[in-house]
């Protein structure tokens, strides 16, 4: 079950310049930075109400983030709920007939156990299941 | 000062297959349907903890969505946040330097008074600001 909005991912190119703007934006300040190598990004977080905001940039041109900016200008790349059970809502969605990207679920930032659904079945939104991962 | 996100605005060319996609999505049915005749669009309203979903389709060619979707494949449109003073934050980014599109507050959806930021000053992601009508 799909329980709240857990982040929004924002494509950016200069993360300490958007930053500044997000901080002004949001009246917060980022809660932390963090380099995810397996997805070859930076990102920050900002904390608004129950939901995140998250910058992400590339920090090379194998991330999907670079990839992302050659064909798009800088915006929101994707949105991700918050989940309990990472692999039994995979499995929902897929019995439903949504192309999930990750079909064994990955490490991302901020803790999370991470799914992506293809955009092509939910109206071009790229989706993202999170976890918490269990200790 | 902004609170939460209120929603996410995603355009959609029918909203009545894609309110079939994301109450498979989400697990939820849409809590309302709402046609807004001042922006010449159809809404439809998911809720997913604190935060919306809203999906929009035009009624017309004047209608932003419309507009959106031709330059623009279907996917988020906006993103909304709650402050409790619409007017004082309008105030409060002008003097930052973003781009307000609408000084005045005009009447949303889902009983908002709400404002647009151009999305030049915000990384692109066009920021919609919501106040709940006073009684």
């Amino acid at each position: 079950m799909l329980k709240k909005i857990e982040h929004i991912g924002i494509a950016v190119k200069d993360i300490a310049a958007s930053n500044k703007i997000f901080e002004d934006l949001l009246g917060v300040a980022p809660y932390k930075e963090e380099r995810v190598a397996s997805e070859a990004v930076i990102t920050s977080f900002f904390q608004m109400g129950e939901s995140k905001i998250e910058l992400l940039q590339a920090i090379d041109d194998t991330s999907a983030i670079a990839k992302f900016l050659l064909n798009n200008r800088e915006g929101i790349h994707h949105l991700a709920f918050e989940v309990d059970d990472i692999h039994s809502e995979i499995e929902r969605l897929k019995s439903l007939g949504y192309r999930v990207i990750n079909e064994e679920p990955k490490e991302g930032a901020d803790g999370k156990l991470i799914a992506f659904l293809h955009p092509k079945s939910s109206n071009g939104v790229l989706v993202e299941l999170c976890q918490d991962k269990k200790v």
